[in-house]
């Protein structure tokens, strides 16, 4: 039943500042965040590339956690860097510095066994390489993307040119806005759904997720986390949640398309409480349970159908 | 069943600009929003003054509505106006005019019918009046208050003694930050928790409400609209479709709280879609069982019990 998820994104080496403190040279990149959220359902399959300065705890903890690694490439150079600094509220994040390092000459080459994938996640890469992915998978049930103001303002056309090709888009409010050209988020939906995408997922950060699909919205909530400590890579985390539930359930039915929709959410909440992958690598099953449970509480009321005259 | 409803607040002649046009002199104030979500409901009792301005017309649309008019008191002056501007996305609001005219004497005095009121909403008024009309109700069932950023700046210390004396707040996200000193919102929740009231609803716009109560929270989204109009009165809706549920419910049990959190919610995405109460005050029943109807398909998802293993 389960089907094969394959991820294509960055791994990298990510220093961050925020009010709870600072980490320098921790693991990050779309598709490590990825890859581990996805890793509690299924067993996702790496596409990446790392430079010889990668730690080999990082690769262990990977092969840990059940990612298969046929796709991780390691080079002559240094891994992508990334620095960046959140304000006192979290609401604003300055990049402080990026360097691209082996990541700059990425050409995604899937393996033999990943060409079979059901389930295709295009992480957070230039469009162009995108489409070099899409050439080498055969018929993948559903092919999910993201992307981000960077290829919106640079390679527009190459990125409408994936849009026509993916089932689904999974992108941040304000990017949707940008690439719609409209504000009102319903209306920006549609707009996008119109490049292509049957689906569109628009991820609001405290404000949770709406899901827009065959003509219906459903709107997941974010938990309400006391404390926020790094939300780096929380919608990575969102999508490798969400496309790991689905290749577990083995279907794309909107109710299960709904489940997986709270479970990134779930995914996503856990991830934010600790730096880096540091909370969400050391989970247990109970606790994404526990939390799914907490979910539907937090949303649970009752239907119409009970209303009295 | 049905419970006594008392609102006390300001009923305004505004004036509006917004990316859908303008509107001149036209019925606004938080109690007429109120009062109008609340009639769908029961027949709920206003309070508030109107100078010899006020037209006749809207005196009539309420009573229509089924509102008890016997607490709006008509004096000599001019009514509360008020003038805004909405930016071109309507993130923001500013204030072009206000003249307090006839509301700068507001005095509220119960009509001695009104004080056996099971139910109270406190409109957004100065603090001490607050105070005043508390000391005018015998024994109500439930009291819920509203306030703003002006009263949180500039009458602290009163603010807290109606707090102190109030079982549910209703306030908006920004302000319930500016009130707990607190940037997160579950610890600001509980901050204002700590000073009274048993419940806490906060409101979060078009990221729909929190509501905190007896160590749980509930999420209501807002309903993703093509086109919002005029936000003005939004809030004051919500208080006024929920108060309104609480006193048709009868009772005051979680799953009413919650459901009243979704009546509130239908009832202030209707007012938003046009100027002033031009949608609220003309609504069919069977348009706010629809919309209720599409709040359960905006937010439902199967549980974890019918998970696989």
């Amino acid at each position: 039943m389960t089907q094969k998820l394959v991820v294509v994104g960055s791994v990298a080496l990510d220093s961050v500042e925020a009010p709870a403190g600072r980490r320098d040279d921790v693991l990050g990149g779309s598709a490590s965040f990825f890859s581990v959220a996805a890793s509690y359902f299924t067993a996702p399959r790496l596409v990446a590339v790392v430079g010889e300065d990668f730690p080999d705890a990082h690769v262990a903890m990977l092969r840990d956690r059940g990612v298969d690694l046929g796709g991780l490439e390691k080079v002559t150079g240094k891994t992508f860097r990334w620095a960046g600094r959140y304000s006192s509220d979290l609401g604003a994040r300055t990049t402080l510095d990026t360097q691209l390092n082996v990541f700059a000459g990425f050409k995604p080459k899937l393996p033999a066994s990943y060409r079979d994938a059901d389930l295709l996640f295009l992480g957070n890469i230039e469009p162009a390489l995108q489409l070099e992915v899409l050439s080498q998978v055969e018929r993948p049930k559903l092919v999910a993307m993201d992307t981000m103001n960077f290829w919106i303002d640079g390679r527009l056309d190459d990125l409408k040119r994936v849009l026509a090709r993916v089932d689904l888009l999974v992108i941040n409010d304000e990017e949707a806005r940008q690439l719609a050209g409209k504000h009102n988020l319903p209306q920006a939906a549609r707009a996008i759904l119109a490049l292509g995408p049957k689906t569109v997922i628009v991820k609001r950060g405290d404000s949770g997720a709406l899901l827009f699909h065959d003509g219906r919205v459903f709107a997941a909530p974010a938990y309400p986390l006391d404390e926020v400590v790094d939300p780096t890579g929380a919608g990575d985390t969102f999508a490798g949640g969400f496309m790991g539930w689905l290749a577990k359930a083995g279907d794309l039915s909107p109710a299960t398309i709904r489940r997986a929709m709270i479970y990134g959410s779930v995914m996503a909440s856990f991830s934010v409480e600790a730096f880096s992958l540091d909370r969400l690598r050391a989970l247990r099953e109970e606790e994404i349970h526990a939390r799914y449970r907490a979910f539907c509480d937090l949303t649970h009321f009752e239907d119409v159908r009970v209303l009295g005259g």
